[in-house]
C-alpha cells in the first residue's frame, strides 16, 4: 500500500447500545477493514471509549495500517452528540453516560488523529444521501427503526440540525392520549413502533395472558430481548401478537412519517435502522400504503426507499465526517 | 411626493376567503394607503381578480399614485400558488376556483407592473420575520390559526418551501383515527383546531342536543358564519361549548405544534391567523403550556410569540415578496 493511500484512509465508527461497529475506508469509501465487538454493559464513557479503540484497532489492522496513519476518525453517537465539540451527554443507551463526555478529545487522545463525534442517525442518513439509496436527491428524511424511531434531515443538500435536536421524528405526536413513551411523554410514534417499546407492550400482554412465541424465540436465539431477528422470526411463523403489535407499529410510522412530510415536504423518505434493514423492503411498501391516506400532496408522494448501505451504513456515514471536514495530507 | 419615492413605493395583497386587503407601503414598508374588499362568493377567478384590481387601485389613490407607479405588487393567496409562474391552482375558499388560473399575469395586465405571487401564510409569516414578532430569529415556524390551520418555514434566514408544499401542518396527525378533516382525512391538527372544522363540529352537537349562545350570537352580529370576533364573545360570556371545543383546540395545537417542533428545531414559534390574532395572548400561553409535554427538548422550548403585524401582516408580507426580488428603478 502507498503512503498516499495510507494517508487518505479513515475511520469510521457507529456506536450503538448494543455493538461498536467500526471500519476503515479508502478515499473511495472502499472498505478495507472492520471489526465489531458488544457495547460494555457496565462501567462509564471510559470503558466504552476503551472497547471503541480496540475495535478500531483490529479494524485498522485488518487494513494493514496503524491508527495514527489515518486521515481522522468519525464516530456516529447516540445521544445528544455536539459536532462542534466532539462532547457527548445523555446517551441513555450506554452505561453510566448521562452527564456529558469529550468522547473526540478522549478518542483523539487514544488515536492520536484527528475524532469527528455526530449524531448516530444523522451520519447514516448522510452515508445513504452520499452513498447509499438517497444519491440522486437533494432533500431527505431519514427514518431510522430500531430501539427507538430516530430521524436525520437533509435539506437542499445540508444537514439539518435545527438548534441541535432537528429529526426528533420518534417522538412526534400521533395519538394524543396514547400509548406510554419510553421517554415518559404519551402518544409518541415511538411509544408504538419504537423495538423497545413493541417488547415492553408484548411483555405485558403476556403478563394480562396473550399467547405468543416471541419469547421462546428470543430464549432458543440465546438473547435477553426481542431483537428485531426475534421479530423477524415469530412473523414469519404468523405469531399472533407479533403479527398485531408489528401493524399496530406500522400504522404509527405511517401517521407519524406522513406528518413530517407534510411539514418538510422531502423528495424522498429513507427507512432504515436495525428494524427497518431488517424487515425490508415489503415493509417499506406497508409504512409507504400507511403513510399515503394522511400525505397532504397524496398525488405526489414522496420517494421511499430502504436504506441501501445496510448494517455497515452508520459506519460508512460516520467516516465520511472525516471525509467532509479535514483535507487529505499530501503525500 | 418625489419621483424617487413613487417609484420605490409597492402594492401588496392578502386574497382570503372571506377580505381582499390591499395596502401600498413606501421603501420603508410605511403605509401609504389601504383598501378592504369582500372576496367574490360568485363567479370565478376573473371576478376576483377585478375585485383585486379595485381594492388596489383605492389603495393606491389614497397613496397618491397611480398602480403604473408602484415598484411592483406582491400578493399572498390560498390555494397552491406558484412563486415562480404566479399561477394559483386549487384555492377552494375562492369561487370556482380549482384549476390553475394565471393571476400573476392577469394582475400584471391590469396594473402595468410585476406582479409576484406566494403562498398566503408563507408572506405573512415572511413579514413576521422581517418586520415583525420573529426579528431577532434566523429559524422560525409559523402557524397561522384561523379557518384552517397553515404554517409558514423560514430556516437559516430563506423561506422553506420544500418540493411547494412544505409547512402543511395542519394535516400532521394528532389521533390516528381521530376526527374526520376538512380535507377528508382523519386526525388531521386542523379537524380540532380549524375554525371550520370546530364550527362544522358545533352544529353536529347542537343537533345532537348541547346548548351554546355560539349561533344567537353569530345571527346578532350578522353573520353566517362562527367568525374569530363570535367565539372570542363567547368564550368571554364562558359558554359550555365554545369552551370545550375551545379546550380541545387548544390541545390539539400543543400537541401538532410540538411534532413540528420536535421535527425543525426552530428558534421560535409565532402564532397569527385570524383565530391566533383575535385570541392573542393569553392564548399562546395557553398553547405553549400544552405543546410543554409533547417537546423532546423540554428544557429549552422555542420562544412562542403571538404576531406582531396584526390584520394587515398578510398584506405587508405580500408587498416584501416585491421588494425582495424586483430592484428599484434608478430615478
Amino acid at each position: 500500500m502507498s503512503p498516499g493511500s495510507e494517508h487518505a484512509a479513515r475511520g469510521g465508527i457507529d456506536l450503538g447500545g448494543t455493538k461498536i461497529q467500526t471500519i476503515v475506508v479508502d478515499a473511495d469509501n472502499k472498505i478495507l477493514g472492520q471489526s465489531r465487538r458488544p457495547t460494555p454493559t457496565e462501567g462509564g464513557p471510559e470503558d466504552v471509549a476503551k472497547e471503541i479503540e480496540a475495535a478500531l484497532r483490529e479494524a485498522t489492522a485488518q487494513a494493514g495500517l496503524e491508527t495514527r496513519e489515518l486521515a481522522g476518525v468519525g464516530v456516529g453517537s447516540p445521544g445528544d452528540a455536539d459536532e462542534a465539540t466532539g462532547v457527548v451527554s445523555d446517551a441513555r443507551n450506554l452505561p453510566g453516560w448521562i452527564g456529558p463526555f469529550p468522547l473526540g478529545e478522549q478518542l483523539s487522545g487514544q488515536f492520536g488523529v484527528p475524532v469527528r463525534v455526530g449524531n448516530d442517525v444523522q451520519v447514516a442518513v448522510q452515508g445513504e444521501f452520499e452513498l447509499g439509496a438517497a444519491k440522486e436527491f437533494d432533500t431527505i428524511l431519514g427514518v431510522w427503526w430500531g430501539t427507538g424511531v430516530g430521524g436525520g434531515l437533509i435539506l437542499d443538500g445540508k444537514p439539518w440540525l435545527g438548534r441541535g435536536a432537528a429529526a426528533e421524528i420518534g417522538h412526534v405526536v400521533v395519538k394524543m392520549g396514547g400509548a406510554r413513551c419510553t421517554c415518559g411523554r404519551k402518544g409518541c410514534m415511538e411509544a408504538y413502533a419504537g423495538r423497545m417499546a413493541m417488547e415492553i407492550r408484548a411483555r405485558k400482554e403476556v403478563q394480562n395472558g396473550a399467547k405468543t412465541d416471541l419469547f421462546r424465540i428470543m430464549e432458543e436465539r440465546g438473547r435477553d430481548r426481542l431483537t428485531s431477528g426475534v421479530w423477524e422470526r415469530a412473523l414469519r411463523h404468523g405469531d399472533d401478537l407479533a403479527t398485531r403489535l408489528m401493524d399496530r407499529a406500522v400504522k404509527a410510522l405511517g401517521a407519524g412519517v406522513a406528518s413530517c412530510v407534510n411539514v418538510i415536504d422531502p423528495e424522498a423518505v429513507i427507512i432504515g435502522g436495525g428494524l427497518g434493514v431488517r424487515m425490508g423492503e415489503r415493509y417499506v411498501r406497508r409504512i409507504a400504503a400507511r403513510m399515503h391516506p394522511h400525505l397532504f400532496m397524496d398525488d405526489r408522494p414522496p420517494e421511499i426507499r430502504l436504506a441501501g448501505l445496510g448494517d455497515l451504513g452508520g459506519a460508512i456515514g460516520a467516516a465520511l465526517l472525516v471525509d467532509a471536514r479535514v483535507p487529505t495530507p499530501a503525500t
